[in-house]
C-alpha cells in the first residue's frame, strides 16, 4: 500500500462517449483523463491515481472518494448543468476543508469554479489553433519549477482576458496567442484550509495534455495543492454553524 | 432630482419588528437601517437614501431597485435563511456588473456574502459587550481618511480570527478586543465589476450606528464602492454566455 | 491661481539634448516630457504642469519643488546613474510622505524606481519596432476607464517576461508584441503614504506619447496618484526615528 | 558531510558583549543567537547553522558565507548604522538570487530590511512588559503549521501600527497586546527569487527565544524561506545588466 498522494482526475468524458470530434480517438485513446493521469503517474511515481466520469453513479465523487483524494483535478466543457448540485457542494466542502483542487481549461465554467470564486468566470475564446506561448511571471513559485519559458504549444484554443475571476493569491503564467491576445493561463487561489490552481491549456481537439510541459505543470500544482498533513474539517456552507475552523 | 449617489440600506428588520432586544427602542428607534440612513445623509447630504426590509415584496430589491442603486449595504443577523434564492442572484448579478456593496456585521453569514467569497466566511465570536479598538493598517486608503486610529467602540460583540474569507484586496482594519483577540473589521474585494466592503462593527444590541467614526467609516466605504460612471452589465451567473462582459 | 492638481514632467533630457536619435526632432520637437505635459494639460485643464531635466540645478527636483507636487512622472533612459543620490533620496522621501509617482518605460532601471521597490528590476527587452497590445485585465480600475482593450501601439520596444519587481498591488495592463512576449506593462504599488503606477509604453524612437489612448492613460494614472488632500508627511528613511508616522 | 539545509544565524551582538539588559546572562548564556541556533538544531536536525556576528571580519558574512547559505536569520538593534553598506549590498544580491531571509523584531530597522522593502518599516512600540497574543490568519499558511492559536507571550516589547512595509505576499499571523494595540506580527514577501519571512516577536529584555511556539515559528519560517534546489543567480543592483534573470 502506498503512502504517497492520492489523486482523482475528474473528467466530464461526454466528448469521449460520443467519439467527438473524431481526432479524439488518436489524440486521447483512454479519454483526456486517462492521459492526465498517465502524465503524473509518470511524474509522481509514488501517487495513488483514480478517475472519474460524470456517468459514474454520484459522478464517481462519493463521500468516501472525495475524503480519500488529496488533490482533485477537474476537467468539464459541455456537459456542466449536467453535474449535481448536491455532489458541487460536497466537492466544495472539501475544498474548505483542505483538499487540494486543480481547474483545468474549459472548467472555468464549471458550477464548482464558480462557486468558490464567486463571479461569472467567463472570457474571451475562438477555436482557431493557434500557436500559445505559456511565460512564467513567477520563477520562484513551486509550480513554475522546471517549466520552459516561454512553454510552447503548437496549436490551442484562444482563450484571453478579461477573465472574470477574484484576484489571485499568486499570478504564475501570462500566455499569449497568435492573434496577440493574452491571458491570465496559471493562477492560484485559497479558499477555506483548501488550495487552487487554475491552468488554462487544454482541450479536446489538441493533443496538450500529451506535451511533457504541460504534464510537468500539472505534477508540480498537484504537489503544490497536496497538503496531505493538514487534517480535514468538514464545514458547512450553506447551513453556517460558527466556530467549525476552530474546532 | 439629485445627481448624487443613490444608496440603498437593506435590514433584515427582525429585531426591529419583534422588539428584542428591549434597548432597540431607545438606541434604535427607527432602526438600524434607520439609523444607517441618517449618518449617511449628514455625509453625503446629496445622496438619495433608501431603505428595504425583508418584510417586503421581493425584499424590497426589485429589479428596478437595484438597477437605481449605485451602493447597497446589507444587515442580517437570524434571518439569512429567510431571503428568498432568487432575490440574492439578482443582488449577486447586479454586484457583478458594477453595483457597490457593503456588508455589514452578522452580514458576514448573509447568503450574498458566502455566495461572493466562496468560503464558509465563519468566525469566531463572544457576547460580552467588550470595548473594541479599530486600528488602520493602511493610512492611505480612502476608507481610512479621517477615521481616528484607534476608533474606540465602547461595547461590542467580539469578532476573531480565524475569519474564513478569501485573501481581501485591501485590508485597512484590524480590531482588537478586551479579551486579547483580534479581527481584519475591514476589508475590501472586487468581484467582477464590483467593488465590495465588509465592515465588522456594528449590532443590534449596541449603538455603534449612532457613533460618528463609525459614520464616517460607511460614507467613505460607500463613496469607495460607487461607481456612477460605470455602465452597468448584466452578467448571467448561473448559465454562462461567454463574452458577456466584452459587449 | 490654479487649485487644480499639480504636476512635474521629469525627463533626464539627453537624447533631446543630443539629437538622437534623428526622429526625435519630427517626434518630440519639444521633447518627451514637452510632449507628456501636453496630453496632460489637454485631459486635465485645470492641472499646473511643469517640467524638469537633469541638467537643471539639483536636476529642477528641489526640495520646494517636490513640496509643491502631487503627482511626478520620471522618464530616465542613459543617464540613470547621473542622477544624484541626494535627489533620489528627496523624492523617495516625498513619496513616502505622500506624493504620486509615475514611472514610465525606461525608468524600471531608475535609481528611484528600483530604491522603492528592493529589486533589480530588470527585464527582456528587444528593439525591432514591434506592435505593442496593451490589455487591460482590471476593468474596474480608475486607470483603465476609457482606455481601448486591447490598445494598439503600431511600433515599439519589446519588454518581455520575466519583470524583476515585488507582487504589484494592482495588476491593470498585461501587453504582448508581435514577437509573442507578454509583460506587465501598468501596475500599481503603495510605499509608505505614496501611490506609484508604472506604464511600459513609451520610447525615444517611437512616438509613443503622442498617441491620443497613451495620453489618456498617463491622465488617468495621474488623477489616481494625485492625493491632494492628504497632508504630506516628511519620514527620514536612512536615520529611522520611530513613530515618525504617528505625529 | 551532511545534505541538509545550511543556515547562518546573524546577530549583532552588541548587548551581549556589553552585558546589558543585565538579564541577558541569565535569559540568554549564548547570546539570542546563541539560543535561536539551539531552537532551530533541535527542530531541523539535518541543517548545518553556524552564527555570525558584527565584530567578525566582514560581519562573518563574506560571500563565500552567503554562497553557502540557504536561509540567513537577522537580529540587529542598536548598531544598524554600523552594518558595512557592501555588506548589506552583497546579502541584498544574495536574497534576490535565491536565499531565504528572516528578519526578526527590531531588525525592522536594520539596512538589508529598509533597502529590500523600499519604505521606512517604522511602527509603534511601548516597552513595559505587555502580553503578546499571536494569532493565525493564514492557518494553511506553512509557516502556521503546529503553532497554537492564540501563541502566548508573557512579557514582551509592544509593536504597533502604523507598520510602514509594502502589502505583505501572505498575512500569516497578527498580534494583540495587554494595551490593546494590533501588529502585523508575522508577514512574508519574495522579492527577486528570494523569500523573506519577517516576524515581530522576540528582544532582548525577554526570553521569547527559548520559547517552544517561537522556536517552532522560526523553523517554520527556515524551512519555508529555503529553496535549496534553486540555483543561485547572482544579480547586480545598482549597475544592472539587463536580462540577467533569464541566464
Amino acid at each position: 500500500m502506498s503512502n504517497g498522494l492520492r489523486i482523482t482526475v475528474w473528467n466530464e468524458g461526454v466528448h469521449e462517449a460520443g467519439g467527438h470530434p473524431a481526432s479524439m480517438a488518436t489524440d486521447y485513446p483512454d479519454g483526456m483523463h486517462g492521459a492526465i493521469a498517465d502524465g503524473l503517474a509518470q511524474l509522481i511515481p509514488d501517487a495513488t491515481i483514480r478517475t472519474a466520469v460524470l456517468a459514474d453513479p454520484e459522478h464517481g465523487l462519493t463521500e468516501q472518494v472525495l475524503a480519500e483524494t488529496d488533490v482533485l483535478l477537474w476537467w468539464g466543457h459541455i456537459a456542466h448543468e449536467r453535474v449535481a448540485d448536491e455532489v458541487v457542494e460536497r466537492v466544495q466542502r472539501h475544498v474548505l476543508g483542505g483538499m487540494g483542487l486543480l481547474v483545468l481549461h474549459s472548467g472555468h465554467f464549471s458550477k464548482i469554479f464558480i462557486r468558490l470564486m464567486g463571479t461569472t468566470c467567463s472570457l474571451k475564446w475562438r477555436n482557431e489553433g493557434e500557436r500559445e506561448l505559456v511565460w512564467t511571471v513567477d520563477p520562484t513559485h513551486p509550480i513554475a519549477h522546471g517549466i520552459p519559458h516561454p512553454l510552447v504549444i503548437p496549436h490551442q484554443e484562444m482563450y484571453g482576458e478579461f477573465f472574470d475571476i477574484p484576484d489571485p493569491d499568486d499570478l504564475v503564467f501570462i500566455s499569449s496567442f497568435t492573434g496577440g491576445e493574452v491571458f491570465r493561463s496559471g493562477v492560484t487561489f485559497h479558499r477555506g484550509r483548501g488550495r487552487i490552481f487554475y491552468f488554462s491549456p487544454g482541450d479536446q481537439e489538441y493533443p496538450v495534455y500529451q506535451q511533457d510541459g504541460i504534464r510537468q505543470v500539472l505534477a508540480n500544482g498537484v504537489k503544490w495543492a497536496a497538503q496531505p498533513d493538514l487534517p480535514r474539517v468538514a464545514p458547512a456552507v450553506e447551513h453556517p454553524a460558527r466556530d467549525w475552523f476552530a474546532s
